[in-house]
């Protein structure tokens, strides 16, 4: 099972690597990473990231690194710091990268003063370079099952991160964070949509392309939430440090069906909590 | 948050140790336990749980640890290895340890070629010591979120351990452990019975009665179950091994309000994946 887990990474590795150039220190299968990529197993785990390349050594030393634990006394963002914007696009790529599955889509984030914008990663990739020259960034949503950041201790069945990158051309990474509880309730539509697109990808490596994707209607509700606000990392290997973080205080829900689907194509993939954040980092308390 | 539930911890300690004589290396309040108690945060959590007390330093160094990925190749118990018994019972107690929510009741279980008995715990303690010396044992069964045995990769929303000392007054234990689900469709009336109460007992040393528990049911299920065997240790401090684990392959399910009552209640206490068996300590990899 782990095994194949392994060869079936190594071949996303080859299949998209290409077309990451320009933000392959946070793309989890870029050209920079060892063929036997990160798992959140044992061996190649979460506690052994920074063992696994010379790149990683953040994920093993890092003093602000990621996931932490949020409570009622964590930093909130000022209110209206966060301007989402993600018009309806036909044709959406959606991938199964062994570690998550994660959406590419156009849109833009305004967060405080500075203006984060992405842009659909185009399919054709003589055109990655000239985007990445342009300081044109990329912007993809992926999920994480349990979530990552526990706010009080407890945790929530799923997260999901939009990465952003800076307009500006600088490596500065945005995410803007969700936790995501599920109940019998309610959805967003948007995620129903993508995830009943789940059973095209069951396998790492394997891509499909969602007709069309509007999700103006959770845009709308993410615009007026509050959010947790803290300078952190990327929750998988590299770890790479200065990733400004948003974390929503509200849960969104999801259908308790479509989660158990995203869960079990995706599997555990959940980073264990990092020290508070300017300590030192957990490994080095052992 | 984190100060304040550390206090509550030692509150509990002091509250209930008395009663836990003769089983306090599987106790987590124990009177061997530092005031400081093992939490699932940063400083006092998992990963440093062998740093807390001498006590505990297999939860650092020890090669037969809980939890492990199970998978569909894992050892299987033989067919019909599990009888459980648990008579229906009055007044049964039910305690938020801080770390955990437990609830004591008489049973026996016969595990393959062994007998292991478990006794109600008697809550006046003038009894304790003689029961110990009779080497009369106890049963209880507590709850993690999310599961701490994870199967081909995949966790589960919760699990629940039944643990029985030996009726020979050695010192082996057994768990019993069943993956919880959750969905709309089901759960078991004896679980919705017990959580109904987890409104009497919002905080760490607090404890209720239920009044009536009936589980056979659900023990009518658990007897027709297969299960993964195999031998590993105590998920919590202090990490004590030779623990006999059977963990039945068929997840039982729960209402997701219940999972999210008890979620809240309890918090996230799941244990990170060890080691495969007989391997290195995952903490010396690093
Ligand atoms: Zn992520
Ligand atoms: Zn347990």
């Amino acid at each position: 099972m782990f095994l194949s887990t392994i060869s079936a990474i190594s071949f996303v590795q080859v299949a998209i690597a290409s077309c990451a150039h320009g933000v392959e220190w946070i793309h989890p299968f870029s050209a920079n990473i060892a063929p036997a990529a990160f798992s959140y197993g044992t061996t190649t785990g979460p506690l052994n990231w920074h063992n696994l390349n010379a790149n990683n050594i953040l994920c093993g030393s890092g003093t602000n690194q990621s996931p932490i634990l949020l409570n009622t006394t964590s930093s909130l963002a000022p209110s209206g710091s966060i301007t989402l914007n993600v018009p309806p696009v036909p044709n959406v790529a959606f991938e199964n990268l062994g570690t998550t599955v994660e959406v590419i889509i156009n849109g833009t984030l305004k967060a405080g003063d500075a203006a984060w914008n992405f842009k659909q990663r185009v399919s054709h990739c003589s055109r990655c370079a000239t985007s990445y020259m342009l300081n044109v960034s990329m912007c993809r949503f992926h999920f994480h099952t349990p979530s990552e950041h526990r706010v009080n201790l407890v945790h929530y069945e799923a997260e999901m991160h939009f990465v952003f990158t800076a307009a500006d051309g600088s490596a500065k990474i945005t995410v803007l964070a969700f936790l995501i509880q599920i109940g019998p309730g309610s959805s967003y539509p948007f995620l129903e949509n993508i995830f009943s697109h789940l059973p095209s990808i069951p396998n790492a490596g394997q891509t499909t392309q969602v007709p069309r994707v509007d999700m103006r209607g959770f845009v709308a509700h993410a615009n007026q939430m509050s959010y947790y606000q803290y300078t952190g990392s990327l929750t998988t290997p590299p770890c790479s440090e200065g990733v400004t973080w948003y974390v929503a205080t509200t849960p969104i829900p999801m259908y308790v069906r479509t989660y158990r689907n995203l869960k079990n194509t995706i599997g555990s993939n959940s980073r264990y909590t990092q020290s508070d954040l300017g300590q030192a980092n957990i490994l080095h308390l052992l």
